[in-house]
Order: C-alpha cells, then sequence, then structure tokens
C-alpha cells in the first residue's frame, strides 16, 4: 500500500478504529485491483450481494482486531 | 462507521459484548451498503440462507474476540 | 443476545468450553434469523452440505478460541 | 461437544496438538451432524472437493492456533 | 517460501507492513502455484471478481495482524 | 497428523517459518484425504482456481501467524 501520508495504527476513537479497518480493506482492494473503472464496475455487483457484504464485514473485522490490540482497545 | 454516540468497546456484561458485536458487524455492512431499502430487500435473501447466516455468525465471532479482549473476558 | 441467565465465557472444562461455543454461535444464528420455523426448515439444507458443516466448524473454532483465552486455556 | 474422557487442551507434542485441533474439528462437525451415516456419505463429497479440503485445513489452523498457545507453543 | 533474501517481519512504518503482508500473500500463491504463465492467465479472473477480491484482502489482514504484533503495532 | 520427525514450531529463519505453515497446512490436507492419487488428481483443480489458491493463503496465513508468535515473530 503506497500512499503518501504517514499511517499510524493508533486513533483516538474506536470510531476512527473502524473507519481504519475500512479503510486498510479497501486499500488492499485497490493494491489488487488498481483501475478505479473496474472497481466502480464492481461495486454494484458486491454492494447488493449479501455474501459480498458479509465477506467484506469479516475482513473489516479482522483489520478492527489489529488496530484495536494497537489501541490497547481504547481502555 | 461515523455515528454521534462515543463508542466503547467495554461492556458491563457478555450479553452486551455479543450484542456490540452484532452491531459492529451490521455497521460495517451499513457502511458498504448505505441504502436503508437495499439492505431491507436482502434481508430475505441472507436470512433463508445457511451459509449468509453461518458467514454472519463468523464475523460476529470475530467481532467479538476483540471485545472480549478488551473487557479481559469479563473476569 | 438478549438472554435472561448471565453469561460468562468461564467454564469448568474443556467440553463445557466447546459447548458454550457452540451455544454461542447458535445465538448468533438465532439473532440474525429469529424464526424457530425457519431455522429448523434451514437445519436439514446446512446439516446435509459439508461446506455449511465445515463453515460451522469454522465458527465454533473462532468463539472456542476467546473461551479458551477467557479461561487461560484450563491449565 | 459431550464425551466421557476428561479433554486438556495440554498435549506432549506439536504432533498431537495438531491431532488434538483435527479432533475438535471433527466434533463439532458431529455435534452439528450427529448422524454416523450422513457423515459417512458426506465424506466422499468433501474429500474430492479442493474447496472443502482447504476450508477444512482452515478450520484445523484456527483450532491449533488455540491449542498452540494453551501449550505456550511448546517451547 | 523460498526466497534469496533474508526476510523479516519487523519494517520501519505501517505502509510497509501492509505492503509486506500483499507480498507474503502473494508469495504463498507463488508456493502454490509456480507457474507464472497460469498466474499471469489467473489474474484477469480475480482482479474481477467481488468475491476473490474481498477474499485476498482477508489474507493481507490475516497477515498484516501477524506483521503488526511483530512490530508492536509501530507504536 | 501422524509423522516421525519430531515437529517443532521453532524455525531459524521467517523463510522456514513460512515454509512450516505450508507444510501444516498441507499436512492436514494428507490427514483428511489420505490417498496420493486423489490428492494429485485434485491438484489442476485448485492450481488454476483463483478462490482456491486465495482460500490456500488464508490457511497458510493462520499457520503462519502460530509459527510466527511461537518465534516471537522472530525478533
Amino acid at each position: 500500500m503506497t500512499t503518501t501520508e504517514r499511517l499510524s495504527l493508533v486513533t483516538p476513537t474506536v470510531e476512527e478504529g473502524r473507519d481504519l479497518a475500512i479503510k486498510l480493506a479497501r486499500s488492499t482492494v485497490k493494491a489488487t485491483q488498481p483501475d478505479a473503472e473496474v472497481r466502480a464496475r464492481l461495486r454494484p455487483v458486491y454492494a447488493e450481494d449479501p455474501l459480498a457484504l458479509v465477506a467484506i464485514a469479516h475482513v473489516v473485522a479482522a483489520e478492527f482486531a489489529t488496530i484495536a490490540a494497537a489501541n490497547d482497545y481504547w481502555r
């Protein structure tokens, strides 16, 4: 994942941790399929496919587990 | 996930930890598919599909693992 | 998951930890599909589908990992 | 999982940890589908399906992760 | 995975941790399917399949969790 | 998994940790489908199926996570 601004797993809030988890998951899709047009074309396919929506939620849960540990669960 | 009220992974009971895990999983589906009508239309599809029901249970198990660690397993 | 009796992740034995993992996995399916008749109708479908049986085993393994950590692996 | 002999996650060797992981994964399939005849009928289906074989390997990897942690990785 | 240069899970930045996670995931595909021509032929298939793109993101999330722990989350 | 030589999760290098993860994943497929001829017959099926290749990478990532923890991430 090659982005300019420096990434950190530390976030001030749980909500920002969730948003980062979604961002990281999407960044991998982008790294695998760099063509924005293709990704846009695929969106209506997965966004109305229950199994795809659940699979995306599973990736976000996995990324969030890492981010939550990084933030000591915002305790 | 952009909600107003502040989220915390700390819950008083295991049951509330389970409910939070379900809430977090659903919040990701909502973030991926913001259209409530589409989500409502998809409900009868996944709610009667064994593989979808099991896949949802797997996402909740992953979210719950994070929440349980955040609460030191309510020991 | 809204049940009356108080849940605990702590169990006296590994076997009870396994049973709790199965119970938690099933509770999520129940929370997603509250209609007992629908769940009963789906049973013969997943109970004779190898991929569904393996997917269920994976959810139980994920829930059990959390329960085992909660019990310090019953060491 | 209701078996008579007392289960422990502690094993003398890594190999026995692997065997226990396979045993635990199979015990969940058995708890979900108690009918031995059905399980026997399904065997040729999953045992020659690459995706099913890989999915089983994933469940065993998840169970083994728990068992390895229980044994402090046999270090 | 047999490569000449010595691998380390320690990376200076989160971004490099993400890139390493993608590299490790790809290295396993390469170890399973060493034929570069076959892999190239498969690329348009998975790169335009939402479920495959999400499944790849899930593998990267799993590899990244390990790398993040190795780097103490770059805290 | 019943092999003669004694298994250890401790490896000198990350590369050997990766190779061990692949070996463990394959050992489970072998334990589930002991018939080498059947496994050989299935190889061209999964080795050219993107979803199968990604699913295998996911199993290896899960096994590697355990091995990396066993080696304290080769830090």
